[in-house]
């Protein structure tokens, strides 16, 4: 069992739970583009990634300018830390592995502010506390991997008030944030937190993790040059540049995307209930569960990989996360355990 | 005109003699790797790239640990300036602009050591009074870009030597050594020098600089550790992953390139020394030529771009780069010159 999920290269796997992509899987125009970038790999990539910053720009409605892209989500994290030079991070647990890896990069001390389960793993304003003057930055997920609980606007803007008050960059992490729908975005609130760092990706969405491809989103001009230089000339592949434009005119997918995750969402916590499992609500594409028997081993068995959350900080045995997929997939996951 | 070659997203090019890659393109297998990799982007790329590993390690003959993979050079060159951070560095020029990007993300002091026109841009033994205790990293390029002349294995060697007596780390950048053929590659040494990482790359030799593919082999691997903790998750896409077993197989393709690239490159030298332009010994599959009237508008406007040099450190107007492309894009370009 790897530090992260998806391991279908040393497990015999015939369904992969354990990955959190888009069930719909990739749009057929996004498969058409990375088809047309063979033809152009014999190329260098465009290195100023003008034809993507244009498209991601014009989804989202901000300034070109604000936008920086990376080799996925994961290289933003590293550029950030390596742009703020953090010293001091903060990041509530249980969450995603990769900010903890980006700040040990840096040699960070690092904080880590434990949710609690009686909470259902919910960030509280109790974790104001260790958001002391002497922090360089917060890492957050918004819905937050692996629970898949979402914090409210206010919530979130209470928060990046209080950080900004503090000298304290956030890094919010809106990798999820498509499943839950767009409106819960901070995307808007950029304009007003200069110390907000606003990373999402198009892998989860698109379901094209294999691509590579995240970007993030700064007002913070000085900022932005800082954590550009931390990124390595040609970054993003042609695939990525290509596959992005098309991600980025796919707005009626996500719709229907949104729509098919919460139908099949409640029909695998539903049943997931009925099997008798703990299951900690959630707004995305996965859901947690708690269970007393342990479930990793015997559905491997059956050629069936879930997350078993065992090595994420804050957590431990008995907590798995499962994708959700396709209403066949769910079933048989369901009718094997 | 940008800070690297290559730029045809920004100008209306009908042949690109500004990127070096292989001439004869890029192998038909490593095609079909590209478009089997389709099949494979909608889960994670392997983190651990376990087939890629066995595959060059296989190639290079070398143990699989000592070898780490980049998405690109580039990504390479980053990881490593982080990894020793990197105080003081030494940069022979003219080179590659990507070793001076490297040393600046780390606010590195930056030496740069001028080669002479005289000498021909050849690093000679007065390199080394520069090459002082509190020098951290060297960097060259072997065969140099922009010139593409070689240093012999005994001037590198004797270099390697030197460094590690004052405790200086050697980048070796030999990513254009396939074409003037292996046996100049200090692959063979890396044993005998812990002070060296040895970065190559599957980018010029197999025409797919679209794709992001590097690798590195150094033996010390308490340095290899600390490089590696810079390098971000998943990094390699499924692409460069299938991309990269395929290329490792292609060894006839390689012989078949390093002579096509000789035949090609004494051509267009000889062309080019017939138009009156100096022209600078190269190894590899490009040249170096020196012209007193303006060469790169003029031919831009007949849609053929090449390298202007100009904004090489060390360099400066009159020099430009040209790549060793086919027999019919050659005779074209002279055609046009």
């Amino acid at each position: 069992m790897g530090i992260h999920g998806g391991d279908v290269y040393r497990n015999y796997v015939d369904i992969d739970f354990s990955t959190n992509v888009n069930p719909l899987g990739m749009p057929d125009a996004v498969r058409a583009a990375l088809y047309k970038a063979i033809q152009t790999c014999g190329r260098y990539p465009d290195i100023q990634s003008e034809k993507l910053r244009k498209a991601v720009s014009k989804l989202l409605a901000v300034p070109e300018d604000d936008l920086l892209f990376g080799n996925g989500a994961s290289e933003l994290f590293m550029a950030i830390v390596h742009g703020i030079k953090v010293k001091k991070a903060v990041i509530p647990v249980p969450s995603f592995y990769g900010y903890e890896y980006a700040a040990k990069a840096v040699e960070s001390k690092i904080i880590y502010y434990e949710m609690n389960k009686k909470n259902g793993f919910c960030l509280t304003d109790d974790c104001y506390r260790v958001l002391t003057d002497d922090v360089d930055v917060l890492f957050i997920a918004n819905p937050n991997n692996p629970i898949g609980n979402l914090l409210s606007r206010e919530a979130v803007k209470s928060l990046l008030r209080y950080c900004r008050d503090k000298g304290i960059y956030v890094v919010l992490d809106e990798c999820f944030i498509e499943f839950c729908g767009n409106h819960f975005s901070m995307l808007s609130e950029t304009e007003e937190f200069d110390n907000l760092i606003l990373v999402r990706a198009f892998t989860k969405i698109f379901s094209i993790p294999g691509v590579r491809l995240g970007y993030l989103l700064c007002k913070n001009q000085s900022l932005r040059t800082k954590i550009a230089s931390q990124l390595p000339e040609w970054n993003l592949s042609c695939f990525a540049q290509e596959a992005g434009c098309i991600c980025a005119e796919q707005t009626e997918y996500v719709i229907k995307t949104v729509e098919y995750t919460r139908k099949e969402r409640n029909f695998l916590e539903d049943g997931l209930k009925r099997k008798g499992f703990q299951v900690f609500p959630s707004m995305a594409n996965f859901i947690m569960i708690y269970s007393e028997s342990p479930l990793y081993e015997s559905l491997l068995e059956k050629g069936i990989l879930i997350r078993d959350c065992r090595n994420f900080r804050g957590l431990g045995r008995g907590f798995y996360r499962i994708a959700v997929k396709s209403r066949k997939e769910n079933e048989l996951l369901l009718e094997n355990m």
